[in-house]
């Protein structure tokens, strides 16, 4: 493995938010029952049961579902971030897209079940949360833009959009948690080199 | 608009499998609900009342919430595959491949709602369903990889690994229906003219 690009994925920290172990096992459980039955399917008793704990102890720590699923969208997204601005710190503009399109990569394949409830269920969030994350989801758009728009005006890439690029390299990604599953053909790691590669061909036009 | 990419959208037709009206009106139904409630929030009740029958006039044309997901995911399979089939038949691959980009991408954005159930209600199929269309996934797999296997070939297409590259494309079209939405800053066509441009980079490295 790419040593960058180890470092970018071992800075990660799903539990980073959660630091008692009650709230990481609620965490967990939701999670696990929202990728299970679905978020409408679930219920806090659900929660309760997967976390070990009673209805009562889980509303100390989260007052309903929804700020559950809240937490875990937020989180998933600072993840996303955390990759964009790690990969964005490297100078040189191709290589820094390459780490971005590695790691991002890698992530959504590793961590496809929260992946996926980032990506695919911000519909049951409530309007505001679903505002906070569409801010977040902005945030991660402009951090690949500016790294495209960097390599342009270093002569590396020679995209003529850069937003609609950023919004394809993003967009790349981000399917991968829909499609991505164990057996297929590429381990992560291996994925994460396919689509860097094929993200500079798109970028820099094989130059 | 490109005038071939205007015949394949126009070949299309989402209602091709329903010649009878009522069934138009209950599987109509059962997109919106299934769009707004989710498969799970659904019931046959629902569907009923969206389009105006009993819920037993609507067991004589499906039999249960699960049939109609599955007839639904079937049609949108089917006019992807449709796209695909169309694209290829276009002697040019490079020409053919900017062809699928575009249309495929335009499908996405148009049919937003059919796409994402298709692509991202898979789940609630019964296993044979889900068999069956994992088997359909497979076909339009093969017809991109295919084209783009016939432009290595013919020395136009540089990718090293056509399966990979295929995935690409197909997943970044998928995504389209993900994220796309009235009000943004592309519309469906100019949204495929640019993912065709990119595609094209990748697979030709811009040469």
């Amino acid at each position: 493995m790419d040593e960058q690009v180890g470092a970018i994925l071992a800075g990660l920290d799903l539990w980073a938010e959660w630091p008692s172990e009650t709230q990481r096992r609620i965490v967990g459980a939701a999670l696990d029952s929202f990728a299970e039955r679905g978020f409408h399917g679930t219920s806090l008793k659900h929660i309760a049961q997967g976390s070990g704990l009673s209805t009562a102890a889980l509303y100390v720590h989260f007052g309903s579902k929804e700020e559950l699923l809240f937490a875990l969208s937020r989180r998933g997204h600072a993840m996303a971030l955390e990759v964009v601005r790690a990969a964005a710190g490297e100078p040189d503009p191709r290589r820094a897209a390459t780490l971005l399109v590695r790691a991002f990569t890698e992530w959504q394949a590793q961590y496809r079940t929260l992946a996926r409830l980032v990506q695919f269920g911000g519909a049951a969030l409530t309007p505001e949360h679903g505002a906070d994350a569409a801010d977040l989801r902005r945030g991660i758009g402009r951090g690949v833009q500016e790294l495209i728009e960097r390599g342009v005006a270093a002569g590396v890439f020679t995209v003529r959009d850069p937003r609609g690029a950023a919004t394809a390299v993003l967009s790349l990604g981000v399917d991968v948690a829909r499609w991505y599953g164990p057996g297929l053909r590429w381990n992560p790691g291996e994925l994460g080199v396919l689509y860097s590669d094929l993200v500079d061909r798109m970028l820099s036009g094989g130059t």
